[in-house]
């Protein structure tokens, strides 16, 4: 069931929900979401009043029902899409998510699948500053997917232990370090401090490696006081800033990341993303949550789970969030992916066959655990892109590349 | 398994979380989080590095297993509680929620069941400024529960047409009024203007009643601008907030909370809470979300889906968010339980059976959709409060109240 042609798509927003039902009528139940979310009734309106308030009326775009023959209890389910006039709500993703999503998140066995905001929406909106090709552009590489590693350990830890770890990952040739999640202002290693300690590591590092780098300090601290701890990191040195957006919502990675005062790449991390993805009945798709909505707010990087790891999203799922992040359509810059957790030199055939070449390899473990330690642990993962761009095999290139030799000899190489 | 002994309940929060899984050692895994989400290692230590590291160490409070005897697969889980130092994180709800759960709920089969925040985490919150008792205080409405009612449609409408449904609302007798929590920054009804045609309509009909009246007007916009909106609501006479804190995080509401310049009780709107509590595997549990979180974050009321309409949350739910929304142990004043949706006056007995007197009745169609209009409306839901409280049948106290028996006519007593 479709209904294309009855609203302007520059002006009207849609969202596509799957609702589980086994005995619902669905286009009933896609047109009280037209209705209940927007002007709150339309029948018993006097046609006068059906006029003025037209314009303000949600639009059943599709109703898709799926039913196997013979479908088990719990199995049935309709794909609804529904336009909403912007008319309704400023131009802000909270606005935005709780339109659509607000009191409807909690009727019943309902996901939020994606939302399209209309050209009209997205014009207030710049996206991320920079995007794959600032990044790529601020370090003078572009001719390979880039390499990331974060800190093996932070919490207890003093300045000179962390410019030391930062030194060894630096050492490696990674191309972009970030601070773990977790590490908040603190007596040990606070914001300035650190910026300033790890930046000068990343200075004696490239009169070796003749290699810039990018360190993403993660920004913290109560809502109101980000963007004054963001420029205190930048005049501190910083080059760039991990945010966990999710514990602070959408708005605030747009506001920082459409603040020119802050002209440095922000990563989006996924903290608290589990919260809202891997239930099938209920929550925000994966796609949606750190795809299109993380690049909307103008995130530079987009960490998630990879398919390869312990902590794991299915493949097709981070391919979603992939295509969200690089969709041509919309009129934004691209956000790097960096699917995240468990990677080691020898999944980097996979990572790159999975995402190509406009990937961010990210690494935590697989770098500080190769038997070397951290600088030969990024040498090795450098050697294994190598390796690939060149069509090389792993095993083959490893036999006069020592630290991927070591590396497979650790991890083993996966082609599946 | 226990070990409470091992951490100092003032300077460690504790997390407890629901694991499923059909063949984990959970009591591994419990360990693993504890070390993983603060110190990164701890068996490799050396001796002296264990002797620095301890005091960020998480603990292991208790595992309990649930396994019953011939279980199906997905039945087996267990409920751990992890105590986490206070020294890792800073003194803010986004810290200690990607401490505790960011990275971790993304890991498996996980739900969030509850935080309890250190005594020195929790010295850092004012939580609600008003509670229970101020609201009270300020209507001057001590011995009964409170009536709310919140617009019929909004959008689309003028700004006489809101004062209108407004007057109606506010003549019918109730003692709280709030905005939809879709209605935005609009050219026909922007927030000054809606503020002071509400309240001027909110005088007018206490000449009438005799009664004072809470407005909560929507509060919305940019993160960086809801101070600054807040003191225009105020200042145009606003007397009351509401707040879609899901959508801002909840540090946005602390902030609003602990700032002396906003000088009026907080409702907290559950919009998008769907997306986080109605999963059993994933997510964070309602008591939780709209209970603790929402109190510590300073709401003055929380609004839930009530188990009573069309819009359900479980009974059981709806109790613990009571709960922990009135829980004496925590140093903060209580925050007002506000189960909603679906509500009629025939539903009075029943709501202040399950919830007692400290409780907000809230309507919107129950008030609106009375064959009088609004004001009758109000007036049936305040006899069937005068009723209750007087330990009355309804249907008896309707022979001499027609607003309430046309009420009952209409929906119906529902007394489980
Ligand atoms: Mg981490
Ligand atoms: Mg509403």
């Amino acid at each position: 069931m479709s209904n294309q042609n009855l609203f302007n798509p520059n002006t009207y927003s849609t969202a596509t929900y799957r609702l589980f039902d086994d005995k619902a009528d669905f286009a009933k139940k896609a047109e009280g979401i037209a209705v209940g979310l927007t002007v709150g009734s339309w029948t018993e309106l006097p046609e006068v009043a059906k006029q003025k308030m037209e314009k303000h009326l949600g639009q059943v775009v599709s109703v898709d029902v799926h039913e196997p023959e013979g479908a088990s209890p719990g199995e049935r389910y309709a794909d609804i899409t529904v336009a909403y006039p912007d008319a309704n709500f400023s131009r802000d993703l909270p606005a935005l998510l709780v339109t659509t999503f607000g009191k409807l998140s909690m009727d019943g066995r309902i996901k939020l699948l994606d939302l399209s905001p209309s050209a009209e929406f997205l014009s207030a909106f710049s996206g991320p500053r920079f995007g794959i090709k600032g990044i790529r552009d601020r370090l003078g590489v572009h001719d390979r997917p880039l390499l990331m590693s974060i800190f093996k350990s932070v919490i207890g830890y003093d300045l000179p232990n962390l410019r030391e770890q930062f030194l060894q990952q630096a050492l490696g040739g990674v191309d972009l370090i970030k601070d773990d999640e977790i590490l908040f202002e603190n007596p040990l290693t606070p914001l300035e401090k650190r910026v300033e300690a790890c930046i000068d590591a990343a200075r004696q590092a490239e009169r070796e490696t003749g290699q810039k780098l990018i360190y993403y300090t993660n920004l913290t601290g109560p809502t109101s006081k980000l963007r004054e701890n963001a420029r205190r990191a930048i005049d501190a040195g910083a080059n760039g800033l991990l945010f966990n957006v999710l514990s602070y919502g959408f708005d605030a990675l747009a506001e920082l990341a459409n603040d020119s005062a802050i002209n440095v790449p922000i990563a989006a991390h996924p903290a608290l993303a589990g919260a809202y993805y891997p239930s099938p009945y209920h929550g925000i798709a994966a796609s949606l949550l750190l795809g299109k909505l993380v690049r909307v707010a103008g995130a530079d990087l987009s960490l998630f789970p990879s398919p390869y790891g312990s902590v794991v999203m299915p493949k097709e799922e981070n391919l979603a969030i992939q295509a969200a992040l690089m969709d041509k359509s919309l009129p934004l810059r691209e956000t790097f992916p960096v699917p995240s957790a468990g990677i080691h030199p020898g999944l980097v055939p996979l990572i790159l066959r999975d995402f190509g070449e406009q990937v961010v390899v990210n690494a935590g473990g697989g770098v500080h655990g190769h038997p070397q330690g951290a600088a030969a642990g990024g040498r090795a993962f450098r050697q294994a892109i190598d390796a690939v761009m060149a069509g090389r095999e792993l095993a083959d290139y490893a036999a006069d590349h020592e630290e991927l030799r070591l590396a497979i000899e650790r991890w083993g190489v996966r082609n599946a």
